[in-house]
């Protein structure tokens, strides 16, 4: 079971260490979803099952899970949020948006802020946006220089070790829509009362560089994929396809950590009595 | 409807100025619920009711939640943050627990730890305890004495009333279950092996004390509900009838506030056009 659901999650890996060909992958790809009722079941239950791991590995309190979010605008990463873990609540999962650095984040090194909202232990992290943002926009433009940038991808690579060697399991989702559906989203964001609230003009300042965002990512994932953190591209373009693969990966990173209740080792719960 | 609405949550309202007496508020009540499947029913109606107004609320950006859970161990905080915030999901809800203060807080005033994690606009936050402690927990224990703690309530309903005064609707619910029903949930985490990491041996310490943690509650509730942030004493034996009360008041709060999707100002839906 660990093992067909282990190379399930390969088909979407990048793999470390080797050219990643970003315009190869498909946003529309049903990847074996064929079914979008039965996908939409499996993601239902996928959910239920990380509920029941995530009360786990809370009880365990030695293990955290980070799961980053990136993509372009309206790739869906809230969608992706409410997918996958509104089962579990906001008891033992917490999201983190990164929004544009604040004068006191960018007074520190880049990664300053991510790291004082990394997942403690019992939790899953989810970042909205990520450290990624500095390889990514930063790239775009050119808020920093190309030496500082060709260097962070080593310096994001040791930090995540630094994560993952403490217990702190990692998986990045790359969101990947297609320029058509993206255009469709932000329509729909401009004509529905209800979503103009998430549409910013800017965001068509930031479409108008796909080609560029689109290079900046290929480099991100072919440099930043590792055994410790792999980065998954999944294709967005469907909303359910993109659930049912997000949420089978994290169930199958959760069975494969395995958490375990704790055994209670200063009380036996034979001798204890309640009066 | 909001008036029907309204005179619901006051039949649980601690009313302000008034002595309180919490000995005969009884834990069992149904309080008008008398179906048990209606009141399920009921509760989840209104987790999607208040899920929508979330997203009210977030768009519109200017105001928050502040939910207070308090109650004895085995009371249900978690239970109810699963019942009423799980359709949410934590895109916009966040828990805090407060449990014992660490060195650095113990170095700052008891509301300081408080203060930095309010929510912000836009989000609904839940208190999992709180600063309600430092008159509970601290009063029973004498950790502070009798002077600061008597001292305490008026700085509680101050800052209580700045978070208000600036956005910050508060709503407080005081989760009551009788010594019985402790006993009853206390046994079960000490028999099920995948609950016992729940059990600390120290809870039944606590539980000996339970006439002067009923007193300091009774002061608190007498002293600290307000017009601007009133306590909710909830008869929380039963987990539905618990479910069902809170529920039904934070999605009347909800609907009192009444936030609103934003307009756009700086730009015309008919003038933009996605290419």
């Amino acid at each position: 079971m660990a093992e067909k659901q282990k190379s399930f999650g390969e088909r979407y890996r990048v793999k470390p260490g080797k050219p990643f060909d970003l315009s190869k992958e498909d946003p529309r790809a049903a990847n074996g979803f064929a079914d979008k009722e039965a996908a939409k079941a499996g993601t239902a239950a996928d959910a239920e099952a990380i509920d029941a791991l995530q009360d786990r590995l809370y009880a365990e309190g030695k293990r955290s899970l980070l799961v980053v979010l990136q993509g372009i605008d309206c790739s869906g990463k809230d969608g992706t949020v409410r997918a996958v873990f509104n089962h579990c609540g906001p008891l033992g999962v917490k999201v983190q948006p990164f929004k544009a650095p604040t004068v006191d984040e960018l007074a520190q090194d880049y990664l300053w802020r991510v790291h004082k909202v990394c997942p403690a232990k019992g939790f899953i992290g989810i970042f909205n946006r990520s450290h990624y943002e500095d390889v990514l926009v930063v790239k775009v433009k050119k808020y920093a220089s190309e030496e500082v940038i060709a260097r962070r991808y080593g310096e994001i690579n040791a930090f995540e070790k630094l994560l993952s060697d403490n217990g702190t399991k990692i998986l990045k989702f790359m969101l990947n829509i297609s320029k058509e559906e993206q255009a469709e989203r932000l329509r729909e964001r401009i004509e529905l009362p209800e979503k103009r609230w998430k549409f910013n003009p800017a965001d068509l300042e930031d479409r108008a560089l796909w080609t560029d965002y689109m290079k900046a990512y290929q480099e991100a994932l072919t440099r930043c994929s590792t055994e410790d953190a792999p980065w998954y591209v999944i294709p967005a373009d469907r909303n359910w396809v993109r659930n049912a693969a997000i949420s089978r990966i994290v169930r199958e990173t959760l069975e494969e950590m395995n958490p375990k209740y704790p055994v209670p080792k200063d009380w036996d719960p034979a001798k204890i009595k309640v009066v």
